[in-house]
């Protein structure tokens, strides 16, 4: 099972068919990330997060996840990216990915405890959420004129759909991937939970020293909630297309960064919910 | 705002026609949980989680979340359930919820932290997962001897859909609903967040002094994972029905418990994963 998909038998019922079938599901386990950074207690690596993610890309997904985080801010902060820890089972999966730090790095993990949802003028409210991107530092995206055709976005679909190995085998994965202008995919990963999917293209980005991709969209196959509106500001991406709806905050988000956020993306149609201007005949 | 949905103005892209149109979207704002308990340093409301919610079903989500996550039993430990604080906006949308519990109520927050993926055995690891599951008391669900037809499964996903109001004004909430085995809804919710809109489910049959639901069965709008599985099992409920894929994970817990799992629900046709006893011609 150190795969992403894993065989097992289903009894697939159909009218008054009940048939026993070979079949995949994907597989979820548990991934812990340790961070080891200098200044670190006795330089021991850090416990800081345990998601239930997919196997096979847990380097991009680490990193991704620090990134987003604002934990890390470049590719030459980290030292070394490597599982650790005994295997979990004798096919030899390893759930524990270790992060090395230079030493020069500055570590806040505060920003993880994410209390950031509170202000004096609102109380725990959305515009409070919006206001603390602000004050991590992240800025609009109005100067990023980058522009995506409308064959290019009807496009990208087919595109995924095309590159969604695991999701092929076993309809049980969300999807994100990186386009250029021309609709050239970079990055396209698999996972069970959406925002690993976005955190391992993100890592993916990082580890190739593209970040800031203030030149490329982004694509889901879900929907566009506040979370992944926000990975994908922090990374510089100026365009975010879902397969779905995109949530009331997403679309705050989006006005409040100058951010292009399209949604139902399906049968060559789709939404235009903020930043029209990017996206051309 | 303080519904459920936001109407906006969207621009409707389809082949060169581009057609600004108005819309509605889900809403998405942040919910504080506090809880207030008599062992508390100083009797004083402690926040205990922020989630993402749609607003419009706290009360149920809040308790349905703290029953779920083992930190109280039944009703009868609830003493009330209300917002408080200010208002976030001038609408009176209001996104923190006080629960206060009685004073017998033996509060141990420590299962918050949810470091339970670890054993000696297996390191970081879905089966210690499995484990932990049974460490925190929770038992097999094999003398659950409830069945449903198969007419009443392939029923569901139209009465779910006929039922979930906002989603058809939005196409953006996943939804969950409890039914018997006449294939009647007790109670559906929706949500921007799935596990959100178990956790109102579970809440409302809480509040209804509806648990352990042995006799019920669970649906969900979208994949089947580990964490919607442990929900479904702590809430009693022996037969989940989701409509597109489970985890390997949720098919490991599944088993592990003796619960029905059925995926791909859709079109007259349904997989089931695990426990085909329960699902009679």
């Amino acid at each position: 099972m150190t795969g992403s998909s894993l065989a097992i038998d289903v009894s697939k019922v159909s009218g008054d068919q009940r048939v026993s079938k070979a079949d995949s599901v994907a597989v979820e386990e548990p991934l812990e990330i340790q961070l080891s950074y200098p200044a670190a207690e006795g330089a021991a690596a850090k416990s800081i997060s345990i998601t239930m993610r997919t196997p096979g890309d847990d380097a991009n997904l680490a990193v991704g996840f620090l990134y987003t985080e604002a934990i890390i801010q470049s590719a030459e902060q980290v030292a070394s990216v490597e599982h650790c820890g005994a295997a979990a089972d004798d096919t030899g999966l390893r759930n524990i990915i270790c992060v090395s730090l230079n030493s020069d790095v500055d570590v806040d993990l505060g920003r993880l405890q994410r209390h950031f949802y509170t202000t004096s003028s609102c109380g725990v409210c959305g515009k409070a959420s919006l206001e603390a991107l602000r004050v991590t530092g992240l800025a609009s995206l109005s100067d990023k004129t980058v522009t995506f055709s409308r064959s290019v976005i009807v496009g990208m679909p087919d595109k995924l759909a095309a590159e969604q190995q695991v999701f092929t085998k076993t309809g049980g994965l969300h999807a994100a991937a990186v386009f250029n202008q021309a609709g050239e995919i970079l990055f396209v990963k698999e996972d069970v939970g959406r925002h690993n999917a976005v955190d391992k293209v993100i890592g993916a980005l990082l580890l190739d020293a593209k970040l800031p991709a203030n030149e490329l969209g982004l694509m889901v196959s879900g929907r566009a909630s506040f979370e992944l509106m926000q990975k994908t500001l922090v990374a510089g991406i100026p365009l975010l297309a879902a397969v779905s709806a995109p949530s009331s905050l997403a679309v705050q988000l989006a006005n409040e960064f100058d951010m292009t956020l399209i949604g139902f993306l399906r049968s060559e149609r789709f939404n235009i919910y903020v930043g029209e201007q990017r996206v051309t005949e």
